[in-house]
């Protein structure tokens, strides 16, 4: 008999009642009394468990009677009406086939685990309700990013991981290289001779992929990276994990005000999109995790974002009378501290703040007239604080230059991304989304561990 | 004046037909006569160009005459019928903006260049009609394979870059890592001493997700992988990168038969949605890269795949009098010349190939029943041979375990895999698709170089 899937049961209820189906899942309680007992089964499907009734007309009841948390079955049997179970259907077993008997040692007992124990077992983790919701939610939300842009007939450009360039200095990077390190090759100076490693240069993993995709900009318009990157950052905190998926947009033709229209509607889809199709989950993580989870991102699909300058963010802070911990001066930049008090008391909803000063961020965002700030643009919301960092690019050949040779930046390790502004540049602009950092907005998973399959961290490349 | 598309102009044409538009894009021709000219203007959104009439009632009809090949530019107008364009519209200029000049230099000018030499301009080779296609098509294939596998239920992993197992000893492998190279770090017996090193132990590039999502697929049932994986062959042929993307489904309760489906299913699905959402580029391919790429193509989506055994191919293969350049034995691995001449000779459509001989078999296949063999598939399709490889995982503990002790493998290494099997195993199944071998079959493209935006390959990581 085909197998359906506890998914199909629960959306489409009214056509499975009173007929014969086979679910083939997990064994997660089992409760039994000496002639019937009661199966939750989950399939992996489905958030939600199906209850499954059998009785001791079963061939092997004494032996499914015995069954162990987390054994793989096959069940067949009817489907019927049921008052008394969460869902208002149940199935009654005709046949149950014990597939994989799980061993007696399972570490994931009914009991409540700490999520970090549960780091420690990573491998499983995915079979308990939060983990379950959380990497079907990073599934979802995947897929709702791929939507958007596609749907917008925006081009996917997978960039390089492996890369000799260093966008924006951003920060510490694994170094790729296939040299022995017990017998390293030197040169006559006696230094390392990357001339014999694999590439023939040095080579790291990527900070970001924005320099290479702004190429791609100059010949599709619109385009998005969507892929892992990395930071050797030696920062053990809840937010920061050494590997990590980014979402980087690249429009052209387009400004700084484009730009943060993108942001805003991509934010908006991917939260609604969620919400339509995780509502299980979604409802999981509002009852479980964070009781103030469904009003926030209600808040944000239905707010228009609103729109400040560094300059008045830095005045409205100053003049808050708040005792923030990090004190607050034009040209420093924002603490989460500044940016949550901007967007949760100030606002109370999403805000972009515009206009930072240019010694603050990256020399390829574009100097704005008055010579001082940038086109750049952060997106803060409630609860978290940035979670969008994007600029207008610099098109101008000129200035690029100067402002890169200002910086001390070879401008010959970048013939590449400065002939675009050479052969038909045009104004363009982009942002950067942590993928993580969204999920966790969406879930309020509040540990980088927690969202990602086998997280990496200092000192830390288990599984 | 909001901009339009050139893909919304041809796609719903009458809709915008005698009105007012306006287009930004780059210039890829100019005819230009004393009075009047003609602009072919690509946009990025679609493959054609769309035709530009203009005439001296420009008020910079000087300037715009002397426009070079590559120049921005945003053009307003009112789309009117053509019959002379290749497209039966043309846009009738009111204004032309100059928004980037391209300077005289540009290396794409418009005679033909070799695909070795837009190798080297890679950040521009994107804005030839071939490498438009190759990438659009590329971005749209991504989709697809999503599509397919959300479409399914299908829970999409990130499974980790960076690993500290090495999955089936399938390659060599990059080390990652932050130990100075110049200072390196030393335990007392005089070793790289990793236990210093950022994860605190000796790390590379994943060569494979599988391990990893098969402990997904017990949480899930059905999953699948999507990400950059690395080999460190010094390969210097036209299939092989360091870095290309692989797709890895894995799914449970599921055997080989299930595995061969899917794949099946999985391959017409992505060429039919690539057919019907670029077409443009698929005829581009078809006359310009490989005349039979839509036969080819057409052949594999209306075929029922074919099946045979190792071993009966094998017999095919020698009683075929086929002087082929490596001998065909029982053990050995089937080269491409069999593989080609078994899909294109004999089966004239894609065929798997099933129950390889378990030495030339990764050790997490499984066996089968006749303990020489195991559950592997190769499916091979013609015109490349090889383009899947998958196989039924062997989920008997007992089995497995000596399995990996006859090839010397650590069991103590591979623990949370082996515990998948103690704790609620089933059987199940999975594949892997190279993306970038899809992509060439799709297009018809030879060079995985050309497939690949910033492509990594021996003593080569340009850009």
């Amino acid at each position: 008999m085909e197998p359906t899937s506890v998914k199909k049961l629960s959306r489409e209820t009214n056509h499975f009642l009173d007929k014969k189906v086979r679910i083939e899942g997990w064994v997660r309680t089992l409760r039994v009394s000496k002639s019937f007992g009661f199966i939750e089964i989950n399939d992996g499907t489905f958030f939600g468990n199906l209850q499954i009734v059998f009785d001791e007309g079963l061939d092997n009841f004494l032996d499914v009677a015995k069954l162990t948390i987390s054994s793989a079955i096959c069940v067949e049997g009817t489907l019927v009406e049921s008052p008394r179970a969460k869902q208002p259907f149940e199935l009654k077993a005709e046949k149950v086939e014990i597939v994989g008997l799980c061993a007696p040692d399972y570490p994931l007992q009914k009991k409540r685990h700490t999520f970090e124990f549960l780091r420690t077992i990573a491998h499983l983790r995915p079979r308990t309700n939060t983990f379950s919701a959380v990497f079907r939610v990073r599934s979802i939300l995947a897929y709702a990013i791929h939507k958007f842009f596609q749907d917008k007939g925006f081009v996917y450009v997978h960039t390089p991981i492996i890369t000799s360039s260093d966008c924006e200095g951003a920060g510490e990077m694994f170094r790729v290289s296939t040299l022995d390190l017990c017998n390293m090759a030197k040169d006559e100076t006696g230094n390392v001779n990357f001339a014999e490693d694999f590439f023939g240069k040095e080579t790291s993993l990527t900070v970001s992929g924005q320099l290479a995709v702004e190429t791609y900009s100059m010949a599709f318009k619109n385009v998005y990276t969507f892929g892992p990157t990395f930071r050797a950052e030696k920062s053990n905190t809840p937010r920061h994990a050494a590997e990590f998926w980014m979402i980087e947009p690249e429009i052209a033709f387009a400004d700084l005000s484009d730009d943060m229209h993108l942001a805003e509607e991509m934010i908006k889809y991917v939260i609604n999109y969620v919400l339509e199709n995780a509502p299980e989950e979604m409802a999981f993580f509002h009852n479980f995790i964070d009781k103030t989870l469904l009003e926030r991102l209600e808040n944000v699909v239905n707010s228009d974002f609103g729109q400040i300058t560094y300059t008045e963010a830095v005045d409205i802070l100053k003049k808050s009378g708040v005792p923030f911990e990090y004190a607050v001066d034009w040209g420093k930049d924002l603490q989460t501290e500044h940016e949550r008090y901007l967007t949760e008391e100030v606002f109370k909803k999403p805000v972009f703040v515009t206009g930072y000063p240019k010694e603050i961020k990256a020399f390829y965002m574009r100097l704005n007239d008055d010579h001082k700030t940038v086109a750049a643009m952060d997106l803060l919301v409630p609860g978290v604080g940035e979670i969008i960092g994007g600029s207008q690019r610099e098109e101008r050949l000129d200035v690029l230059v100067k402002r890169m040779e200002e910086l001390g930046l070879k401008t010959e390790d970048y013939w590449w991304y400065l002939d675009i502004r050479r052969y038909g540049g045009t104004k363009h602009a982009g942002f950067g989304l942590g993928f993580e950092r969204v999920l966790m907005y969406l879930t309020g998973m509040t540990n980088i561990r927690d969202v990602i399959s086998f997280p990496r961290t200092p000192k830390n490349a288990e599984f």
